[in-house]
């Protein structure tokens, strides 16, 4: 398929991808080519026309600002990648576009900056990494399902841009209680969905999405645990038990998949899942995006998408209608086509119909 | 699910309602309930209310005119229920809408009904059934891939409305060959959905949908055995074998169900062949219908689509939004409001949470 | 996956290859490969290695005694490709299987041929393909459901062996009411199920499984049209419109799809299809089968099957143990061996975990 | 269906109910109905004999002994508990079985109490729920996948009895750290599967099932959380980045549940959900099961599963044939019936043939 949009993609400012790319415990050789990888931009460009992807939406790797526990310094490092990322999206605007980062330390603060990101500096949305670290020791975790942060979220609203949670490791109380001799499980194989679910569903059940129903909440890896459990989540939401939950009190966690949230397919290259997903949330709701570069190729996962047995509606819906239009990438200075055809797409024809899905790689041999 | 609209629905005029419910061989008592059940329009309007349907779009009762082979019979039927029909839509069009009925015996004639039906009328759409009875002992078949037809596709496509394809009993001839000791098999059960699904292929493989790219077919009981197929019919019309085929060489048949097919799933309410009609068309190509009165009751169908585990998006797409957008019943004299919300619509919700599916009956009793 | 067993694989008697490759109307070329293909069985055995497919059921290529319409030719033919592939074997038991070809001009004489088969040449089932022609100018159909054959289902059930119902090419008469201006669609896109079908549902609906319930059916083609549309197919066969079809008033056809009936996936190596049948039959009733050499290659096939999105013990019943029990190629001289693990069949592992799915391959390129 | 077995099935000493009914917060009516439930065996008889439940797999309501940090209480409540339930299915085998209650203070003595209530009470497996509260404020967790646990798995493997595991409440540290002003998630809607899943991929990553392999383990709730997820996991225990866990460097989470792992359908009674788990793992590792009385109800869940749209193979493989055979319940002094035909089971037939799926209650009305 071609014009394809993928939208959980990380860079980092070249000063700190190195530090950022050890983080997560790779081996020295894997954590070079990561940080190598993060801090390179037009690079992407050669690879993104051999997968076949238009556009590529570049947020600032975790946990940015939200890592720090000091409100100036965490305000700084958001001031400072916007302002870089900003002027990478000018330089080439019909193949990147960006998310901005924000310090959540002070719910003013994170409004302005994402004001200033979105009107001044033309970013299309904003990604927060889930809690934002606070406290003199960093062990507090701030979480924005906390009624003082709805002037973040009425800003977000008033843009019209939505807000990207993306995971990042927990803190060390909870590493100690949970993660001791376990440590393969903290992150991307298990932990960040675990701490990242509990967050959405904190903000969900909070009522935000009824006080500011123009939120849009976008999230990766395929739902973060969330759709395939949606009946029971609703089904043990039960009012007689919980008559102080804020939530309204006639709306499911099912029915705001319809009007305010988003998934996307980031790192999670998963033909079942997807059609789980699909049929939990319609394709209206998922959207593409590969999770570069801690996915180490744009071509596997562009592949496993072109040749997935979808139909060619869902198909382009998934790998560009959504985002195009969710993230409004046909305005200037990004001017994205939208309503290609299946032909423009190329999507379905011949190809498909002989040895699709897995084996269609033999013909094309 | 509020708001739905239906569109295999069929009427009979009172004088012939009886002699055609007699033809499918239902015992005696079945076969005068549905000759009343035919000729009762305005009837219908409370079991709507009842079942939450907004809307039934109707048709003359198979085979019409098709069944007709002496030329002027079949064409004066076709106007006589043209005009009686649109009477009956006239007094109730924020309930009512109509496919016109037109003899296929000549093209220029069918395409002269279809443009009187729809500009003069107001007819939505036209519904054929099958292939039209002609020669002195009406056993000859005339089908539409015949390049003579294309003077009435192009009227269609010219007209924008779309071709509903029903199905019809087959020939004399056919009946010997194959249901003799078989007769259970030559309707509903099986022959209907064999016969039809050929001359569908038939005018897809002729590249009528190259010639006349904005011709919509419509067809109905979950797309006449072709969906679950598409795949090896696509692998094995292969064009080395078949180079005189006319059809576009770069296209496929699930191509087209991207761009000028559409199914329903009237008499078909199966959850499982919905599910797989959905992966294999999305749920933008399909659409809820009934056919009433031929299944006995507008509440059952409705309780199973009401009921059914799919997305809320996927739910209005095809209980709702689809018909309207293809029908264009936004528009006078029907005025139907597009853009219902999930609220208005009354899907998703706390009911749907609690014991949804199959047991969610209980519940309500 | 290792150990595959495939089971409607065609050969053809060395004199006949030629004409019988020519049928299918192929251009020269493909005829002669086809022609040469058919031929030759030990040249199998180096693209089994290389496919992981361990057993082929071999079968005379369609139509067979079933397209001769003198009895007595029919018959010789039979009995010369049992002595034949018989042969063929015993050179290779642990590779080859065979299904039993027989003349069904007379029940009698094909029930002898049967047991002459099975007991005499070891055959594991018998092939038999659609309809007998028959008459003086043979376009006579006979058809199995006639009770008259009830001395041949009786036959098969007390030897326990599977028959496989093949599509072949309709009649003359058939052609030329349904075919004439659309060949493309006659046999194996389209005509081929449709004929077959009606002649499965028939032999369900005489009421042959109450009688023999013994008999187990084998069709491929993932079930020629009739898996997904099951429920319409139980939902018309109305009892009170067809007091006198003589199949149980209480089952349905979807009973005997788990008690009497089984389907491969020859030719038909869709994802999607595969998975709707998997909902509708079970993996327990669906077995892989390629269709070679119609299909140009086993490896094309195996790598689709070994890619697919199928959870493991699915994978394993549809690849190798639905077969191996259905046909008991675990006995001599056969002796394949039962219960092999998920590591002897090289099913899941890493392997399957980095890019499954369509991707795959680009990983071990 | 008929013969039903439900496995995830809550009990509870008649001096401890209401206190334990007490600790999920119900309103006090609520709470004083679960007490009374819980304690009340002979009486569920009746509703089961209406649902068509066969038998009902009998445990301690959860926290059980992992709630009480002195270990010498806890060993205490589970011997009482073990003695009490034995009694009770002593007098009535054959609709009640039970899973035993252990301390998991000391792994030596919960062998031998596990041994005990094998070897001497009849018990036909074990239920732990989650980790083992210790320590002088209760708050230190025991997790299972420490080595020094191996002596406690060896046993269940040479009882050959299965594990099942059971979600709770987490320690006073995590709420106060994750659910603090999100109460309602800390349960059943969201918490209980996060714990839990994280404990059971602990064990699995341990390499335990490498080091048992007979290990079997069991878990409700529609898996945790687990299946939906099963290809991200295991593409993410990327090996280059973990050398040293200790899990089969050949194998995958995946390849576990065709091996070691089950779940059930506890309290997820959601169609979507257990079609999505029958592609991920297959209908042979999924056994119903309801979570009474935390579910309020045996009929509502039992007509769901009556009427889901699934094969009959699956629907008796999960309804009764898995658990049958994993539990061993056709021995003394259970004697259920194994291989049930789809008559007998009630399964199939004319009534799911008409308006099945959700409307089906309309006709039996």
């Amino acid at each position: 398929m071609k014009g394809k949009i993928i939208l959980e993609e990380a860079f980092n400012l070249p000063h700190l991808a190195e530090a950022q790319a050890k983080q997560f415990a790779y081996e020295p050789d894997r954590a070079m080519c990561l940080a190598r990888d993060l801090a390179d931009i037009e690079g992407r460009i050669a690879a993104m026309d051999e997968a076949g992807i238009e556009m590529q939406v570049l947020s600032l790797s975790s946990p940015g600002p939200q890592g720090i526990s000091d409100a100036e310094e965490a305000h700084k490092l958001a001031m400072e990648s916007n302002n870089y990322i900003a002027e990478k999206v000018r330089a080439n605007p019909a193949r990147f576009a960006a998310f901005a980062a924000v310090s959540m330390h002070d719910p003013k603060q994170a409004a302005e900056e994402l004001t200033r990101a979105v009107v001044e500096l033309g970013c299309v949305g904003v990604l927060i990494n889930d809690f934002q670290s606070s406290g003199p020791d960093g062990n507090t975790m701030l979480f924005y399902d906390n009624p003082k942060y709805d002037m973040f979220w009425s800003t977000a609203q008033h843009l019209s841009v939505p807000v990207y949670m993306h995971p990042r490791l927990p803190s060390k109380v909870i590493y100690d209680q949970l993660y001791r001799g376990r440590s393969c499980l903290v992150d991307a194989p298990w932990g960040f969905a675990n701490q990242l679910s509990l967050h959405i569903l904190g903000i969900a059940t909070s009522g935000l999405f009824d006080r500011f129903p123009g939120v849009q909440l976008v999230f990766g890896h395929m739902g973060e645990h969330i759709p395939f459990d949606l009946w029971r989540l609703d089904h043990k939401l039960d009012r007689d038990r919980f008559p102080q939950m804020r939530m309204s009190k006639t709306q499911t966690i099912r029915d705001y998949f319809a009007t305010n949230m988003h998934i996307t397919t980031s790192g999670h290259f998963s033909t079942r899942s997807l059609q789980g997903a699909i049929a939990e949330l319609s394709s209206s709701r998922i959207m593409f995006s590969i999770d570069y570069p801690y996915e180490d190729g744009l071509l596997e996962a562009s592949t496993w998408l072109d040749n997935l047995p979808l139909s060619q509606p869902d198909l382009s819906a998934i790998g560009r209608d959504n985002a195009l239009r969710l993230l409004k990438l046909d305005r200037v200075p990004h001017n994205l086509k939208p309503g290609l055809t299946m032909g423009e797409l190329q999507v379905g024809g011949l190809k498909g119909a002989i040895y699709p899905d897995e084996a269609s790689h033999l013909r094309r041999a």
